[in-house]
């Protein structure tokens, strides 16, 4: 059951499709404090809160403090309380009761659960303007597929996607992504895309081929095409400034763009240094943005990733000017703790300042809004505005589309990845621990950069991250410009890499059976285990293992050097320990606490009692693959135990 | 058995005190490839690797990339290969034999792990000149004190530097520094020390006292020590360039500071803007400044950490107009990706920037180097001119000394902390795996801040780390300005803090007696499982338990939430949970796989076959704990069994 519950007045997010009446009754659970702008709640020892999306810390989000607000930070440490994302959905429970709550603003909230106080769960808002949907059911997994229920069904991505992708910032040239593939090939290790970073446009202007690098695109997107690959170019937020570019001249002509409070288009400035930000939340300029994506289309390209959409900012060049006139005042000058930590807090805040963001404004459901007001919608909107293209443009074939900054309501139109991690182990397990918040929220393609996107990836670090990230609907190995090359083909242990990636696709009949059913019936394809066994108090301390889909849980080694790791059975299940698809031991294992081998190539699976787990014939793309033969490991039952969900994977 | 291998022309570090001729064989286990720089080691698949000090990631340090290079970093993250200490000693072992290797090298040495090749261990040199020795021995225990023998006994603090030290960047007055004990004295906490951070000095001047914040300062020394409380400054590396201040004007007249190439005194910039560095390295500065100390000495004082002293730099002089000067070439310009990054970078790098390090000199035993060549030196001989000044000044009495930048040979004159860490689960984790390879490398008196440093703490965190920090020799909890505040008495669960901290006291008869043991003995208090069970495969991968003395294991919780933990013992053990020093439950637990609970403020602690526990009835300071009435956990054996190192605490 689901109430809502208005504070204030409320900006509009079209996050909720299915409108439900206000209360006039006072909110439950939580204390009100008006003057505070808080509202206020006394956690019991045993409850846990889950949720909020894409964080940092562990699935049990009690402990810390959150706040909703949109930020490009590259460095996801324990401190961090902002990431990409505004996901603002909870769910507190404990001692088998419990409540969700989706706060719908758009401005920042913070969540204070039990940093201050470790039994006080704060919710503190900037404005006190919300829409409070509280949620009500018999467990975790009702609560939130009631209120996945108001939020309308989450994005679909073709079939293909599901199949693995290479990328790195960037692959300069054609040249550079033939060799690519034909390395993945050479190693037999299955590949259905390769990503396009911001190298491969002209001077970083959006809708754009750079002519250099790139001289005759549209064969080249079908010479991949022939091939099976998939070329998947990224979007940014930011439009160049730049006479003569045609994106830049019409979002002009047509008033696309955010403006400063004078009227004047806000100048900010990214990759290719002063650009506009079309106004994502104007409908009219979101239609117009949206239908850039169909230069692609035309080119033969049937994927995107839409990036920088916080929006990142390097600087606007307001503030730029400002600073430089600063930083006259202090050259010759002894400059002390203060004066130089102020100085180059100058120049090291100029990036993602808060300030420029209410430096510009919206034009959004006919009002002018600034834009830290609707600061978490910037992205959602700009994901909506090629989502809502794709139905015009491709209304019978999905587009892959999954962006970096989100809110909810964008699950609607594109999956996201988890931004820019590092090459840690701890992001490894971060990675684990973010994908059931995601997915509470809607967000099911999703999944992060495996080996780490920042930082120095090593073989061992990579193939445990592999292991895991076959699991996740985007499966990507991503990694910046300056970094260690990641392909799997660049280290020595080919071999393990090749059967890992290999399983990806023998599991991918079953991870897009699972996915398309938690997209129909509002469900999540990752869980805690304590979501699972919520009777089962071990349950809600496991960090580090999820359960996937209906048959399975997966416990994946996330350290340096270890050779085995604990896992806790909430019940007896069957272990896989797989080497490769058709290389594997098989274990009954009893319910408790185990200390499990798993060498630096190993995966462990475990079939949950009653299960069947399909397994596929690996092919070399998502498009090849033999579901006439599958292969069934059941525990305690037969194949019929299992419902495949199949359709042609890619008709909308 | 060691032996002294020489390539080229080595500076000398002192940091080994027994001589041993040069073998004129080849280098063994490693390959030499003198065109590279390198040596190169095959590495097996069991061999695991100790040692190196202060770095990132875990107790095995195979699998990743250390590069010795003091280096004021703050943020300790997976990926540094840096942090403040240059500590070149490590074991290899595996299947039962192994060596060790100390490189006596004071420039720019890289470890390579198993990062760029998962089996290959190389060493690669700035300059190819270096002392290696090489240890051989029957277990790692016995090669590590092998290697202690050579670089002669570590440092030993009065024994009071044994009990709780409270620290903040800053305890701005006297009357602050008397509520922090007065609210310690309240909650019955025991306390020993106050630490007194940059601010009690006159504007950041080593050697000062402000007038306005410590106008009494002799007084207020007698009147805490009155209480039983010491107050311990902090000292830093650079010295204020202010005509009329006495230090600097004696450094420049006996012409101690370090200097450029054109022989003037290189200006750089840290707290209190320009400084001048002394030149630690030359034995008349050493002398020198080592002198200055006495000024607060006499003033009551008698501990000491000293800072900044890889040397951390702000800015130089120079460097800092060469980036003014560049800067104004940016202004009004268009800054794109590749610009804009530049420009930031020229300002976010001026501090620590590697070219500083080669704009200033060093007069060294009669020859003149260039800083970079001998910069992992500069911290250990700021320390060493403390340590040999107290020598001097204090002949009779122990004086509490330690450093943040170290090297080999430094551990004789004083301890490490730990430096800037964060308020992060993870580097409570790290706290712990540090520990044995800094007693490794000969660093005994050694811990990290409790709580983080930077960042802010929660109770929980604070609680979980004060459960490890208890077993360090050196405890004290400390925290960056601008976060939250984390004195123990300041969180809610105060009874949780106060029981665990008396505990500590209940536990100094043995940690100062297994502390002075190692001390004369050349031997370590933190070991790694393997260490004490070699025989037992499972003990190389625990990263998380260590043993602490002859008589006991620990296993601290490190996971937020958790309220237990997987506990792997190689023999039985007897278990005693602590939540106090005399409220505790007993337990014997069998060899193996263990999952135990552990609530937020119940300790761990596993007591070996055949070994006791002293235990004390905590007092307030450490020295009034009664050593007359000592209680005993014994596990098969009785009191007798344990040996107890008996002194005054005191003297030299």
């Amino acid at each position: 059951m689901i109430k809502k519950y208005r504070i204030g007045n409320p900006i509009e997010t079209d996050s909720v499709v299915i409108q439900i009446d206000s209360e006039n009754e006072k909110v439950p659970y939580f204390q009100m404090m008006e003057e505070k702008k808080e509202l206020s709640l006394q956690m019991e020892k045993k409850d846990s809160v889950f949720g909020l999306g894409e964080t940092v810390r562990g699935i049990n989000k009690r402990g810390y403090i959150y706040t909703s607000n949109c930020s490009d930070d590259p460095n996801h440490t324990e401190d961090k309380r902002s990431l990409y994302a505004a996901q603002n959905f909870f769910v507190v429970w404990g001692q088998g009761r419990g409540f969700g709550m989706y706060v719908d603003a758009p401005g920042r909230v913070t969540f204070d659960i039990g940093y201050t106080d470790l039994d006080t769960f704060t919710i503190s808002f900037d404005d006190f303007d919300a829409d409070l949907y509280v949620v009500e059911g018999e467990s975790i997994k009702e609560i939130v597929k009631e209120f996945r229920g108001i939020i309308g069904k989450s994005y679909v991505p073709p079939r293909w996607a599901f199949g693995f992708g290479q990328s790195r910032w960037s692959y300069m040239n054609e040249q550079e992504v033939r060799e690519v593939v034909e390395n993945y090939e050479e190693q037999n290790i299955p590949i259905d895309s390769v990503y396009l970073d911001i190298d491969y446009m002209e001077r970083y202007k959006d809708f754009t081929i750079s002519d250099e690098r790139f001289p005759n695109f549209k064969d080249f997107v079908k010479e991949m095409a022939d091939k099976g690959i998939h070329l998947v170019p990224i979007i940014d937020a930011g439009v160049k400034i730049e006479d003569g570019y045609d994106v830049y001249e019409e979002g002009v002509q047509g008033d696309y763009f955010c403006k400063k409070e004078d009227g004047t288009n806000l100048v900010a400035a990214v990759w290719p240094g002063k650009v506009h930000f079309p106004d994502f939340l104007n409908e009219d300029a979101r239609r117009w943005f949206g239908e850039k994506y169909k230069v692609l289309l035309d080119l033969g390209i049937d994927g995107f990733w839409n990036d920088m959409n916080e929006p990142a900012i390097f600087y606007t060049e307001d503030h730029l000017k400002e600073v430089f006139q600063e930083l006259k005042e202090y050259e010759g000058k002894n400059l002390d703790i203060r004066s130089f930590f102020h100085m180059q807090g100058l120049v090291g805040g100029l990036a993602n300042n808060e300030e420029d963001y209410r430096r510009f404004y919206h034009d959004y459901k006919g009002k002018r809004y600034r834009h830290d007001k609707v600061h978490n919608l910037f992205g959602y909107n700009m994901t909506r505005a090629a989502g809502e293209a794709f139905e015009r443009l491709s209304p019978d074939k999905r587009i892959l589309m999954f962006s970096r900054s989100s809110y909810i309501g964008m699950h609607r139109y594109g999956g996201v990845w988890c931004g820019d991690n590092k090459s840690w182990w701890s992001h490894l397990l971060l990675n684990i621990q973010q994908m059931p918040a995601l997915n509470m929220c809607g967000f099911l393609y999703s999944g992060a950069d495996v080996g780490g996107f920042g930082a120095d990836a090593t073989e061992d670090l990579l193939m445990r991250w592999a292991e895991f990230g076959i699991f996740t609907p985007l499966l990507r190995n991503h990694s910046a410009e300056g970094t260690r090359r990641q392909e799997f083909y660049r280290f020595a242990k080919t071999d393990g890499f090749k059967n890992i990636l290999r399983l990806r696709y023998a599991l991918i009949p079953y991870l897009y059976s699972e996915f398309m059913k938690a997209a129909k019936n509002d469900e999540m394809i990752f869980t805690p285990l304590c979501f699972e066994y919520p009777e089962d108090d071990l349950a809600y301390e496991v960090e580090d293992q999820l359960c996937v889909g209906e048959s399975i849980m997966i416990a994946p080694v996330y350290k340096q050097n270890a050779t085995g790791r604990y896992v806790y059975l909430p019940e007896q299940m069957k272990l896989c320990r797989f080497r490769s698809y058709d290389d594997y031991d098989v274990e009954i294992m009893e319910k408790g606490h185990h200390y499990i081998k798993a060498a630096m190539n190993e995966v462990l699976v475990f079939i949950r009692k009653g299960h069947a787990l399909p397994l596929a014939t690996p092919a070399d793309r998502t498009e090849k693959i033999d579901y006439t033969n599958l292969k069934y490991e059941c525990f305690q039952c037969d194949q019929d135990a299992y419902q495949l969900y199949m359709d042609d994977g890619i008709s909308r």
